[in-house]
């Protein structure tokens, strides 16, 4: 095999990194591989576009706007999918697999939504489907889950794995921002989409959460499983009171499995100043892991960007052209050994922290602890601090670990009390 | 393929870890390769002395003192090297290529010496070797380097490689304990051997820049290139006033490329303390990768324990046993591109750290900066700190980035000068 042939499937700040890197590094790729990486065809919408990379044109033969051109092709091994969105960037996969191409994609939102079929439809026609640069971009985090740590049980994967929400979580915290203006500077700074709704809201981190623990515990997580929270309503008051505590909040992954039961969120978090994940700031990720027996590690690197998801690409380009040299392509992928079983509210222990806006007045801290007691939770830590309505408090409530479904019930009974004016705020707790 | 019949050198805490997780991971590690791992032969040295691992006895007929029943074992696919040392260690990894069984080894000192070698007669025998676990253990940086990131050109890679040093200079830090009671504490704690030198010498984890350098920048990088100073003349003085400066100091492996050209060392660094991995502590190893695409990534873990270090090796069992599986054995092994080229001492420019005891006179700084002056020296920062005789001071000097051969003359000269008593200390400052 002289040459494998690559489709590109778009040419936006990935693709072009993509392109990119094939062009500056053809001759060390060609030595790592045996075989020339060759793009035979790009696809774009707009075909009468002028298109630069590195002030060079990218000459005009490459460039197509049918799709056949590169599903038909059977010259083409493998396709690059950077489009991005979800049914058009679906269908192209499905068709080039059908076509007996291996693909290469960043696709979080169709990997965390169809990976398992479209794993199964890979192994069906002897072909590759890698994904390394749709979690955490310049990290390789999937192979090292996957290959490196292979022969440990891991139990927990907590992550950073959204760089929009943890950069506006860090202006907040060490520059005093208020949400808005954080979320601004991400924008105007390229860190934030215009619509930053996925992002803030932690879909995007949850369906990395997918990917993850569903490689990590080997069991097909849907996103449905995932408990989601985004960082919205995260206020300076509570940065500064966790501050104070001796937690950072964190807009955390979290999945840990207990006898074979698995727990998957995302949420605000308050973690302890000293765990690694805390000191992981601006637009970075990372990924912590916990295995049986290798204990911590980490894995901290840009987690999006064009040309640390470029670098993840052609890695899996690789990969899947060493395989095809070697003739394995479709072979050892990986199927899920454990059946999907998912904890209830009742197995969930956690920690919480909770902030009330109440009356300032004698008994009101017993009205609450009664309503906590009769649902056996305890707290850690109280903290009653003045507001500007010199009529009320408010409280700051850390508790032990408890049972989620008893906290819950809690709260719905301190709402109806007539003492509490309302629940500013309430976020879990990393505890071990 | 039913099974993958495995010959184990060596059954100490590593071996004894490697095989009490391919007994508990059985059926997992079946499942993931499709064929079960199984231990044919433990060479040991007493063949009488009762083995127990987990309350269990390990059936003595896997037991035997003599290694040619490993090496004429026709049915041994698979030699995992755990006995530790150079000379027997190689000989047998010889051994076992020439029989045309694949090596696993967690042995740095001969990977670090003969690893160029041992690959090539692998190769020549289609055989694997891998050694992920030559290298922080618990931490999948080999193949991270080699695979997640071989698209990348990786122009920087600074390691916390070793765990015992990094542990007594922790404690110096953070316990205000002095070298020797660190160096005490981390015996008793099992994280420094009853002979620590190739520890605290640097020479271990120069062995592992020499592993990780010659992967990264694909050349052939020998422990002789490797400028090593250990950490035993760290004094508690240099440490507080490193604090002082924003400085924490760590024994860090550095190697850097540079238009084609190498510099690879092993010294007590001082790092900002905003570095990745000026917090890492403790036992704790890590390793900082710089990229031209990717950026900055680090991977953080334990770098060395039976368990994590167990786990690096079944991993590479694994990938052993897949590729015996699909008969790629020996091919794409790792060849070096480049030729070794490594800078001179007028071709690193560094920052230093330099702590003098003067005589307390008028026209001392003048003395030395006039000799700093000639080298075409400068200072960043001077601090002058009173010492405990009245007639002398202490001076500290961070200077600008300097070319390393003109500092070396700089120090050469001050110890001719008749005002300064002695140069108590001098060691490298990183900066980008």
């Amino acid at each position: 095999m002289q040459e494998i042939s690559i489709g590109l499937l778009g040419l936006g700040t990935i693709g072009s990194g993509v392109y990119k890197l094939l062009q500056e590094h053809e001759e060390e790729l060609e030595f790592q591989l045996g075989s020339k990486l060759v793009i035979k065809k790009i696809l774009i919408n707009d075909i009468n576009k002028k298109r630069m990379i590195d002030g060079r044109k990218i000459p005009s033969k490459l460039l197509t706007n049918n799709p056949k051109e590169i599903f038909d092709n059977d010259e083409i091994q493998v396709v690059i999918e950077v489009i991005g969105g979800v049914e058009n960037a679906k269908n192209y996969m499905i068709k080039a697999l059908e076509a007996g191409k291996s693909v290469v994609t960043a696709n979080k939102d169709v990997i965390a939504k169809h990976g398992v079929y479209l794993s199964e439809l890979a192994t069906k026609n002897s072909c590759d489907l890698f994904y390394e640069a749709s979690v955490a971009g310049g990290i390789p985090i999937i192979r090292s889950l996957t290959e490196g740590l292979a022969s440990d049980k891991i139990t927990r994967i907590m992550g950073i794995v959204n760089g929009t929400t943890n950069y506006i979580l860090t202006k907040m915290t060490y520059d005093n921002m208020s949400y808005k203006d954080a979320l601004k500077q991400a924008q105007d700074l390229g860190f934030a989409e215009p619509d930053p709704t996925s992002d803030v809201d932690g879909l995007d981190a949850a369906r990395k959460m997918v990917i993850l623990s569903s490689l990590g515990f080997s069991m097909p997580i849907t996103l449905s499983d995932v408990y989601t929270r985004g960082i919205g309503k995260v206020e300076k008051e509570d940065i500064s009171y966790s501050d104070n505590l001796g937690y950072t909040i964190k807009l955390v992954g979290f999945a840990d499995i207990v006898k074979g039961k698995v727990e998957v969120s995302v949420q605000p978090t308050l973690l302890p100043k000293d765990h690694p994940l805390a000191s992981v700031n601006n637009e970075n990720n990372a990924v912590y892991l916990y295995g049986e027996a290798v204990g911590e590690t980490m894995f901290f690197g840009p987690g999006a960007g064009a040309m640390p998801t470029a670098t993840a690409i052609v890695s899996d380009v690789i990969t899947v052209g060493k395989r095809l040299k070697l003739d394995v392509s479709g072979k050892h992928m990986i199927n899920f050994k454990n059946e999907r079983t998912i904890k209830s509210e009742e197995e969930i222990w956690a920690k919480f922290y909770l902030r009330l806006n109440v009356k300032d007045e004698v008994g009101v801290l017993n009205d609450i602890t009664t309503v906590f007691a009769k649902e056996k939770l305890s707290f850690e830590s109280v903290l009653q601090k003045p507001t500007k309505n010199p009529k009320d408090a408010s409280l700051i409530i850390v508790t032990h670990k408890v049972v989620l479904k008893s906290y819950i019930k809690a709260l719905k009974k301190l709402k109806e009390l007539e003492t509490i004016n309302c629940i500013k705020s309430s976020y879990r707790v990393f505890c071990d």
